[in-house]
């Protein structure tokens, strides 16, 4: 870990800055397959699946067999903490939901919007290292409760067409409609053109790698939605004395796991959490199965001795993370200041993975800084809303002359015209 | 105008189909651009205005001197249609304001959601033909609402460097807090990277041509957001015989003058308006300044005779279209039904150019089919909202158990330790 104390401001930018992740540009990979999709479907899929997923499929789509197959090889209490996880998802998503706003801006003229499903969305979930069956739960619960008709799910199988059967079971439990053995960017590549066997969905979500990643990008230039741009996980914990530094080194270690890119970062005024961290880290990581990517992750990490709260506040607002841990006390005076933040954890007793798993909240956030600009997924992201709007001949006469006035400023004479005609001003 | 009668479904993709938008890759154009303003700044941004601008500016800032001088060139009638059309878009956006979304998942389980204001935004206004300062309201109006801190506005000078007074009299009503005469790529590239002069925002908004609409796109790929993508504008009308057709022809028109390239769209189950529709178009668009635009978009709308107004609204579903007027008896039957549209404008009474100027609705909005998964600008567009959780250790006891089988279960121990460590279960 690299420790820093007492920063000018004119230093935070150089301390907190993340790894450039220019990197190499993968959209010329992306192009061709979509293009390959797009002319040849299905079989061009197939292909794709063969060569980068490394299995041969006779069908892509998970049937039913394969589910029950699933469902009876999750444990019980596997699927009782995924029924917990499940309700209180749902319930803090619901309370997101806006009927209609309506405004009546004079008499005769009534303006209102209603929230539509988007009819067809597609949610992707890595196969990798972890199988990450609370990602299907973090995004097909807002797609079934905001009335999504189509959810259609691309995970990679593995090499004997094997998919984890916990993702599975996540999958039918939350009410996807169709699951297909497909990863990388031949999986986005799919549900961005459609195939006789995918369909085409107009918003793609989840997580994935750089390939995954560049090919949701491409998927964007081409007109298709997606939830957000994705770097590498982070945490950024501010802390002071009244911190246990036990339960922030287990937090800490929490986003170390991740990968050896994720951002670990601790602001602290305590001069004794600053000082006793790093033994406290080290002891907690040895531990871990993934102890060597925390290493990893934690020689990049950032620690750094702050003379104020306030101070470590403005500090988190520049970086903007993903994930922000505040356990300080008279911790209420300091909320209304974090502004730039995906999602924030209170005291001592909110670790970052209740809300990874099962306080409700969605875990699909914003990275990399994005927070300044981009919410987390939300009900609304499965949503769009749709403006009405209705005059009367009344109404009409009231605005008549300010939108004349407007339009002909603006040289549009034609939507002029379409009010003079209505008003008999012609 | 092109005439269909009672088309089979089979048939309705091609009818609609929009003329596909490939052209050229601008995005080889936008790279340098980026990158020498990233490296040069202001020097570079002037440069580019002098080549592309084609104006030599010893300032990029529009000063208050000028904006003084914009207020005494913009007439009172103007002025006074301003202020009512500043009245009804910032009363339809501030009802668009959600404080706070609260839950409690169990008792020591809070859960919540708060708005925060996106801090620096851009916005991007063109020059060209006719001067938008209605956008400026669109845009400007949500963002102070929202409460953005700094707005900034971009917007090309004429070649004398002087930019429409009605532009800066709106920027100033609506509390824009820096105007630069910077157009095209180089306006985009500079909100991107920041100049000296220009601050670096996190989320650009506004229309332009194929240049800016690219230089946009490659803003995105960098992490900026950016309101949405954007095609050429349009409008689909759905009348019966309780229309008009005078008045659906003003709005065709409406439509029709804003390019060569706008969609314009008729469903009707009216023989009687399909047979009479050309020449009362025709009548109309003799007169417009702009008849030579509007007849090149008519040369390519479409004319669609329908069975039945279920028929017209599954098809305006299926095109999702920017503008959507429908003007059918009985109409509230049908307002369910819509699901892929911009903006809604019902009756006879409503025409597009209402929502466009004054009656409160937002004009920024999803053009080319993008209807099917994004909103318009509204107040959220200025705003993300971040999640706040707070667990007592009762909380955290009753999560648990849930929280380390989950965490176990996607291989991922620190996680599972993070509430482990806390409960004393180790």
């Amino acid at each position: 870990m690299n420790y820093f104390e007492f920063p000018n401001i004119a230093e935070w930018q150089g301390i907190l800055a993340r790894p450039s992740s220019a990197g190499e540009d993968l959209r010329p990979l992306c192009e061709p397959v979509f293009t390959d999709v797009a002319e040849r479907g299905d079989v061009a899929v197939k292909e794709y699946v063969e060569r980068f997923d490394r299995v041969k499929l006779d069908a892509l789509q998970v049937s039913d067999a394969e589910l029950a197959k699933a469902e009876s090889e999750v444990s019980d209490e596997l699927k009782a903490a995924l029924s917990e996880a499940y309700a209180n998802i749902e319930r803090f998503h619901a309370a997101q939901r806006v009927e209609r706003v309506a405004v009546t801006n004079g008499p005769g003229i009534d303006c209102w919007q209603e929230y539509r499903a988007i009819e067809r969305v597609g949610l992707y979930i890595p196969g990798g290292s972890a199988p990450l069956f609370s990602t299907v739960l973090m995004l097909a619960i807002p797609a079934k409760l905001a009335g999504c008709s189509e959810i259609v799910l691309c995970t990679p199988s593995n090499s004997e067409g094997i998919v984890n059967p916990a993702i599975l079971y996540a999958a039918k439990l939350c009410g996807v409609t169709r699951i297909f053995k497909i990863g990388g960017i031949q999986a986005i590549a799919a549900m961005s053109v459609g195939t006789v066997t995918v369909p085409k969905v107009s918003k793609i979500f989840g997580p994935g790698n750089r390939y995954v990643m560049a090919a949701k990008q491409f998927a964007q230039s081409m007109g298709v939605a997606i939830d957000m741009p994705a770097g590498p996980s982070e945490v950024l914990i501010i802390a002071d004395k009244s911190a246990d530094v036990r339960f922030v080194a287990s937090d800490l270690l929490s986003q170390a796991e991740h990968g050896a890119d994720s951002q670990v970062v601790l602001l602290t005024t305590s001069r004794e959490l600053y000082s006793s961290i790093d033994a406290e880290v080290e002891r907690q990581r040895r531990l871990l199965s993934r102890a060597d990517i925390a290493q990893k992750a934690l020689d990049n990490s950032r620690v750094v001795l702050v003379e104020s709260v306030e101070r470590a506040v403005n500090m988190s607002n520049m970086y903007a993370p993903e994930h922000l841990i505040i356990c300080v006390e008279e911790v209420d005076r300091y909320l209304p200041d974090i502004s730039n933040a995906g999602s924030v954890f209170i005291g001592n007793y909110s670790p970052e993975s209740a809300g990874d798993y099962a306080s409700g909240t969605n875990h699909t956030l914003p990275t990399s800084g994005y927070a300044t600009a981009y919410s987390g997924v939300c009900l609304d992201s499965f949503m769009k809303r749709v403006s009405f709007q209705r005059l009367s001949e009344r109404g009409l006469q009231s605005l008549g002359k300010t939108i004349v006035i407007m339009a002909e400023s603006e040289q549009l004479d034609a939507h002029a015209n379409a009010v003079k005609i209505r008003l008999g001003y012609e």
